[in-house]
């Protein structure tokens, strides 16, 4: 059981928050740099298991917001998530014990490190959404009853701002219009709760999880073992249980654009094997389903990963061309979230999808 | 000299802020419904003279924000501001000494008087426009120096926010988009400063202004003399001086839309005078310039009002519709606000407008 997250880790971390990300969430790599940064200057940071977690510790979510396009040519300080850390407490009059991701993938399972890091604060090994979603209101938090507000949010250039708004999805909504107006991308913290509440509301393991799948990745590399081979087998050994490769081919076409804060479009797949119809991927930040000739192959919240053919790493949507190749990777999220309360808030209804989601591997749910 | 606004006041004031609205500011009619039920409540409020104002006051400007269209489509519950002013208060540690109206013209002349009857709190006679103009920043407060930040921000639902942005025209790009994702209008209190700053950067007795102005009409209306004439001798005897009618005519064309925030267009008046040219009026909330045949009759940062022929009562913007018959009456704002760092922030530049500033009734300023 790892106790501490180290220089070491951060490799690992970001190629399995990148399959986490599922194609978005941001390009872990740029929050890599961060953390490496505040950990050399600050040491490791004590990662706590969610079942260890006191009662009365007082805990935050926190983490970036804003389109992945716009974090790779808006740079981040670095101070911003300091900054709405320190709003928070000011603001809310509480010491913060340890921080919780509120997203396991991309950039956002290493921000909270890079500020836990800075303050000699642990982080949770645990989030709100055991994965990437595009919006504020779709955390495991929120489902289970934690207010959204106060919110605590930052801009790279010291702008600051605190919304106390009555629902998680409005919260979302004032909190997207902010951040547009910072530019396309800031940093907040929210969803503040006590140590008992945390145990209860979030998905656990998720920060050792990403850190399993990048060891995986990499041990499979070194020993000359199929990396999606000894992924599948390594998700099966954890509460998520289920992945597969539903696809492989050719990305042939990507339409993509920023509309109302978000990265949203079409990624279109040519299978290599001939006379197979096209797999297209719909994506709101995240890729949220995938359908071949009509047939959903999978849908959120299960996670869709393109994995390059060649390195095996994820793509994350906003480095998505013309002509790379890839596999499609499905997870299954653990039951947490596949309650019925859960898909409410973030199952394909929630992004305006038609189809009823379908748990990868096990049949329709009602 | 007035000591307090009492209910008998409230229908002159309502007719002295409608002009010096200069067909923004929001319709005053929303804001004297609200102040007389919070004056009948809670007894007349205490106003102060700018010059007598205690060095150490803690002061607060406050008001709404918004389009005025969406304001009469959208009935405030008349708690919004109370909840701006808790939350300033709250987050700043400062207990207020009196609150000041951040313009004196239209709705926003009676919002603060809402507030300070509702906390027993004193209001300035004073305000930070001279009149109303459609963006935060556009204040002498800035011009003279005070931060505008922190922003306290509320809407009709309960939700709030407070903003520290590093400039006044970027809390202004901020707070806008949040009132537009707050449903395009808000209540907002900021520009805090003490009793000494407040001597200095504000534009003086303009809350008796806008009830002499409602006096006068009044009085001549019951005299059976002109209300224009009246109007024009009226404002020779303040620091503002120079009132004439522009022009007179039949409102032809309304081209109007909501954009960014604001009541945007252009309205065409046919003059009664036959062969005369059209006059164009430009808006963004408020009147900006009135143009005819290629000439400037009249330019901000100086009013410009449109007086029903037959009434003589201000028409805002949102009222706005053909065939209505109105006289332009035109009033140069006093000296502080004719200053090149005040041109610089509501001269016809800040508003993207290419002529130079003309003074109604002066040479021009280079």
């Amino acid at each position: 059981m790892r106790t501490h997250i180290t220089l070491d880790d951060l490799d690992d971390l970001a190629v399995g928050a990148a399959i986490l990300g599922t194609g978005g969430g941001g390009d872990p790599y740029m929050g890599k740099l961060m953390t490496r940064a505040a950990i050399e200057a600050h040491g490791p940071v004590r990662l706590i298991p969610l079942d260890e977690l006191p009662d009365a510790f007082n805990i935050v979510a926190c983490g970036a917001m804003g389109a992945p396009t716009i974090l790779i040519e808006k740079l981040p300080s670095g101070e911003e998530m300091g900054r709405a850390l320190d709003l928070y407490e000011r603001y809310t009059g509480r010491t913060l014990d340890a921080l919780i991701p509120f997203e396991a993938g991309g950039i956002n399972s290493t921000i909270p490190l890079m500020a836990a890091a800075k303050r000699g604060l642990p982080v949770v090994d645990a989030d709100g959404m055991g994965r990437a979603f595009p919006q504020l209101e779709m955390e495991t938090f929120n489902v289970y009853g934690v207010p959204a507000a106060p919110v605590a949010i930052a801009d790279e250039r010291g702008n600051t701002g605190i919304l106390e708004v009555k629902s998680a999805a409005k919260s979302e909504w004032i909190a997207r219009g902010l951040t547009i107006r910072m530019g396309g991308q800031s940093f907040i913290a929210n969803y503040g709760m006590d140590g008992a509440t945390c145990r209860r509301v979030s998905v656990p393991g998720t920060v050792s999880l990403a850190l399993g799948i990048g060891r995986t990745m990499r041990e499979a590399k070194a020993q000359h073992r199929d990396g999606l081979e000894s992924l599948i087998e390594f998700f099966a050994g954890t509460h998520y249980e289920e992945a597969k490769v539903v696809g492989s081919g050719k990305v042939v076409d990507v339409s993509r654009r920023v509309q109302n804060g978000w990265s949203v479009g079409i990624v279109t797949i040519e299978p290599f094997r001939r006379g197979e119809e096209p797999i297209r991927i719909q994506i709101q930040n995240e890729n949220l389903v995938a359908e071949q000739a009509g047939e959903i192959l999978a849908i959120v919240p299960d996670l869709i990963s393109l994995l390059d053919v060649d390195t095996g790493e994820a793509i994350t949507t906003e480095r998505l061309r013309y002509g790379q190749r890839v596999n499609i990777l499905a997870v299954r999220v653990p039951p947490i979230m596949r309650t019925p309360e859960a898909l409410d808030v973030f199952g394909p209804k929630a992004f305006g999808l038609d189809h009823a989601y379908r748990p990868l591997g096990l049949l329709p749910q009602r």
